[in-house]
């Protein structure tokens, strides 16, 4: 009667020990250091940008292939057409701005992040990682600085999750933990029954690829975000090199109990799958705090419809988050046995999934190297408490992020803030990061 | 910053004590004695018309102003104008069939219930109430039997509430307690938007009248129901006259928190609306079982979207039934209470309505004593646990329930059932009730 089906979709190990050690130098390449990049501009930007958007007073609603993710990405196509990009849009809806090296034979080394946000989100996370990547391209050809291998700028598609599930919706597919088609197939968290795929098509951001790391290698992976939590703040930093990130599970959970007359059935013996929901809701709370970790329930949807019908099926969709492997994986048992226990005890059946399973871990040595560099005394070192797109490159290349300072750690909220300086430092960083690598590519290159 | 604010738009004090007795006469009138109706083409109609549902496997899913809400309506005005009916739709889409008595000044004797149904619900609540009442008139017509009184057949919009919030969307602006406007504003429980007004329009439902008891006065209202419990099974009977009705309280809660990043936002000082509503729905269980009451929670809707927010909004539509007033008014009291400390514990700002307030009543007597005589010795006298149209026609008129037994008290659900002698006996006691109580209007003229 009780059907319990775990099915793990994207289940990701610690990051492998990179194969190369740090750099020999401690501070950042000449050419790095004169590098300059333009803060107004590039402040500008993310404001401009900003418009782009669902009604949503003082933070941008930009949702995955919505009408403002179209005119988001035409822009920003736009933008890189202008700066002489070799442009294209894969079969998940990401851009690539691709821009010619001094030896073109080097898979390139990417900056990325994504334009889509939240629904009641900020105008910083993502928009800051796309936009600071922009603004390093700009920079770089205004300043004749010229890198060795060619660069990529990418705007990762539903890396939110906010409109379709789950996230990383296109990254995971570029590292090899998804395909084309089941990203297409996420459908859309208001239960509707639209997909990915069908409302990329309905924008016209449906291209051709390219889709996966094999298919278009890259040297490296570089990421601006703002910090969503205070440790930067609390230093009275700028900046910061994000040395890894925490564990994070998301479970998705529907109870199935029996229909039945809301005002008539007596209480007892009802299969109400609402309860069942509500009290794994409650209980999950107690749990995270009883194992020093997070939860946060981000979707419920429960029916039939009506003012009349007991609840017979409930849905709820949560993630567990902990710092060490091990807490999370004694919160997902715990939270197994909760779900089980609930399901006995009001007589309902369940379906348990967990699409996304990413245990704690480090990105790639050489290079965070080259952001902690790029920081100089202006950063320190932090970590992510969430998933990123760069959580996803990382399985396949150096891998690593900057961090900007975010007011109180505010983020997927109209507060959410970055002060311009902070911004303008976070894409400076970005750019010397990029140029540290290069100089890194070159090195490794010479000694081979 | 706290908002509490509660809104009653139905309260219902327990209906008046009636102004006339029970009558002299201890079985039915002689031609009410002689009345049969015809088992066959009642249980055929219930399974006829049942083909008017969006897909509900062993059910019916006919929701107010649907599509197939729309054809049962078709079907039910060809049946009446066959029949010779002066037929009109009022502005609230309820169907009024009236045929001519021997004295059309006097208010007809009403037979109404409602053809809409529940998502994922039954064939018989409510349409047997209304096929019960089309079957009297055939059969009065095939038997010659001519009332005193008029008689109108109606079927009422929107009793369920499982499309449109508040239900006796039709029969709460008949009674006085509600506003045309009020009813065509009723917003769907998807979240949606959309209105009953804008639905019924859609459909061609919206007509010009009657709208309400003094416009069109009725002299008694009858209906059929399926009982939805158990008690005439537990006394082996087909039939019971209900004599009343148990309390029931819908209240709507919105809990409004803050957004903020679901990985990253520490647990301790979030504003989680939805963790408040999950503990009021916990709170609510141990509460009506402490209180020896009922609770249902009907619909929860949370937001915003996606995977990675806080949930920052959730509203929860639930009712409390107890059979005495005393323990209704308490476990409301103890709701509010518990809505206070949740919101005060999770910084979360509340509003409050209360939509429907229904305390426990009595039908009138003179009425629940036609009905009384119709079953005869296949009836026991029982209770209603849930409000009907004829909650709301009692304040205005002598009112009464003949109840059919339904299997397991099974309601809401593909599982209803009662069988076909059953149903045959229930609408047999409707035409004779009818009989009973025209011969009653005929008795009290005659003595004034």
């Amino acid at each position: 009667m009780f059907r319990h089906a775990v099915q793990t979709r994207i289940s990701l190990r610690p990051t492998f020990t990179p194969h190369v050690s740090t750099c020999r130098w401690y501070s950042s390449v000449p050419a790095a250091q004169r590098l300059r990049v333009n803060g107004d501009r590039l402040w500008d930007d993310i404001h401009y940008t900003a418009q782009y958007s669902a009604p949503s007073p003082g933070g941008v609603t930009r949702l995955c292939a919505d009408e403002n993710d179209k005119l988001v990405r035409d822009w920003f196509r736009d933008q890189v057409t202008k700066l002489g990009a070799e442009y294209k849009v894969n079969n998940t809806g990401s851009q690539f701005a691709k821009f010619g090296g001094e030896d073109d034979s080097i898979p390139p080394i990417a900056m990325g992040s994504h334009l889509d946000t939240v629904a009641t989100g900020g105008r910083f996370d993502g928009p800051l990682g796309v936009i600071s990547g922009l603004e390093v391209i700009r920079s770089f050809k205004e300043q004749d600085i010229q890198t060795r291998a060619p660069l990529v700028l990418i705007n990762w598609t539903n890396e939110e999750g906010a409109r379709f599930f789950p996230p990383l919706g296109s990254s995971t597919v570029y590292a090899g933990q998804s395909s084309i088609d089941q990203a297409h197939a996420s459908l859309s968290n208001d239960g509707s029954g639209v997909t990915m795929g069908s409302e990329l098509a309905k924008i016209g951001y449906v291209g051709d690829g390219p889709n996966t790391f094999e298919e278009f290698p890259i040297s490296a992976h570089f990421e601006v975000h703002v910090e969503q939590a205070t440790d930067l703040e609390g230093a009275d930093k700028s900046v910061g090199w994000v040395e890894g990130w925490h564990g994070i599970t998301y479970y998705e959970v529907m109870f199935t109990g029996e229909d039945g007359h809301a005002n008539t059935y007596p209480m007892y013996g009802r299969r109400d799958a609402l309860i069942g929901a509500a009290k794994l809701i409650t209980q999950l709370e107690t749990l995270a705090y009883s194992h020093n970790g997070y939860t946060t329930v981000t979707n419920i949807q429960s029916g039939p419809w009506g003012a009349c019908n007991i609840q017979s099926k409930t849905k709820v969709v949560f993630c567990l988050m902990h710092k060490e492997a091990e807490g999370l994986e004694d919160m997902g048992a715990e939270t197994v046995r909760s779900i089980k226990g609930i399901a006995a005890q009001h007589g309902l059946e369940h379906y348990l999934a967990r699409p996304v399973h990413l245990l704690p871990g480090d990105f790639w040595a050489e290079a965070v190297d080259c952001v902690r560099r790029a920081c100089g005394d202006k950063g320190i070192g932090s970590r992510t408490g969430t998933a990123h797109d760069s959580t996803m490159t990382r399985l396949k290349c150096p891998t690593a992020m900057v961090f900007v300072r975010a007011k109180d750690g505010i983020s997927h909220c109209a507060k959410e803030w970055s002060d311009k300086g902070d911004c303008e430092e976070g894409a400076l960083v970005l750019g010397k990061a990029v140029l540290n690598f290069d100089a890194y590519l070159k090195e490794r290159a010479g000694k081979t």
